[in-house]
């Protein structure tokens, strides 16, 4: 029987899955969450299946040793291409942010024309058409692999006049094409959400699979009754960071995305999972 | 003593290494290579000093298990942060692309103004202008990180509106002081030589280190006396390569730097090592 008051699991490639972290905190602001990102091997959205995996797979090792009650996998292509292995692996829940993003596009869309926006390993994966389609088969889903948007974020670019041209060169034929719906497969997309938006145009639902993610963990914890019922106090420790490269630029640039001030993020070798 | 007729290892974080493998086969064409990209941690730009000289060390011990008499760090950040430590721990010799780049410049400049670009770590390593400074200590060194060329580079935008916008920003800096030399300070820099030059203008020289780090590889094994005398023949599996991800993805993008019509491409567990 796992302790309700253990910690919650949380990891990405690098900070992107802070997105998620974020709105894990907003909206079960009880629990205690330890974070990993791995970004020493950051990116991993154009590396293969089975490189991805071995990675989740030491990082799952790495949480399991922090006794966490559950695991968020919050990273598209780590959910695209290693949650199902990493499944069948693990006896504590796992979810990742695939499967709440399909669900809520293939609820909001009109028109039954979905587009997916991700790194080329959830794009080529084809996953989020695949649950797409489980949940109604009508529907049609167009994928489009937007590699730079991560380095553009990542390099500050947010409103830009560079983002915007690519931006433009990559969703023209997603605009063509008349979805009604875009999902934001990658965990930094929220953050050029507003240059996404003002190409799609006001009649584009945003799908931020972040959101929906946070929510279907919720639900995980009351249906399991295990909400953590501690208040968190001060000296706690209720959100720990990780990461396998160096701690000062990943603080640099998480505190930008979470705003939490965080003090100190520990350097693992991640390699020894 | 080492075998004169063993191979010469060649490594990188992926591909970029290949401008420099490209020129060691022209120089020095009986010579045999391994060459190992590490395209599962690739890039190696914005990471530590500690996990890159972690990363280049497993390298270096899977590249000596192929016997190799020499080792070239066809990687400037490599060769910025864990060349100086690994000499110290192997004993055969090694070569970076640094010092040659820093060597030519510190030639070419007329008035002693040299810029250089490269990625965060080997602009802030602060290595160029170290070893430019001991060679004529009167000149003026700057450098300017360009994070944004590698992904541009990897997503195929050689000759592009976007790539020309991102350059001028990058490069502003030294053309208002008026530099005659720039260096070319990361392996993916020569594949956007012809924007770099644009920008700059014709009086500007620009420096790729891959040339002069294969002639000081040559000049190195015709001191030592330890030149290839066979020559290559067909079945020598001449040219080998091995990669720590996936090697379709290597194949195609290395297939157009060296034009050699690479066949195979290893994958190898390299934090094995």
């Amino acid at each position: 029987m796992m302790d309700r008051n253990a910690s919650i699991g949380v990891f990405d490639s690098g900070v992107g899955g802070l997105t998620v972290m974020k709105e894990i905190m907003h909206q079960i602001p009880n629990e205690k969450i330890v974070y990993f990102g791995d970004t020493a091997r950051v990116p991993y959205g154009d590396k293969s299946k089975e490189t991805i995996t071995k990675f989740s797979r030491q990082i799952v090792r790495f949480l399991q040793t922090h006794d966490v009650k559950a695991i968020v996998v919050a990273c598209n292509t780590a959910s695209a291409y290693a949650l199902d292995e990493l499944e069948k692996e693990v006896d504590i829940p796992m979810i990742g942010v695939i499967k709440p993003g399909a669900k809520v596009a293939s609820e909001v869309t009109v028109n039954g024309k979905i587009g997916v926006i991700g790194t080329e390993g959830t794009i080529s994966s084809s996953i989020y058409p695949r649950y797409i389609k489980e949940i109604n088969k009508d529907v049609t889903v167009i994928g489009k692999a937007c590699p730079l948007f991560v380095p553009l974020v990542e390099e500050g670019l947010w409103r830009d006049p560079v983002t915007d041209e690519i931006a433009k060169r990559y969703l023209t034929e997603l605009i063509d094409i008349d979805i009604d719906t875009l999902v934001l497969g990658c965990t930094h997309y929220p953050l050029i959400r507003e240059t996404v938006g003002k190409i799609m145009g006001d009649g584009v639902n945003l799908v931020n699979p972040a959101y929906e993610t946070a929510r279907e963990l919720k639900e995980l914890l009351i249906r399991e009754d295990m909400l953590r019922t501690q208040e968190p106090k001060l000296g706690d420790n209720q959100y720990q960071f990780y990461v396998s490269d160096s701690a000062e630029k990943f603080k640099r640039f998480a505190n930008s995305i979470i705003k939490y001030g965080i003090l100190s993020a520990k350097m693992v070798n991640i390699e020894e999972y």
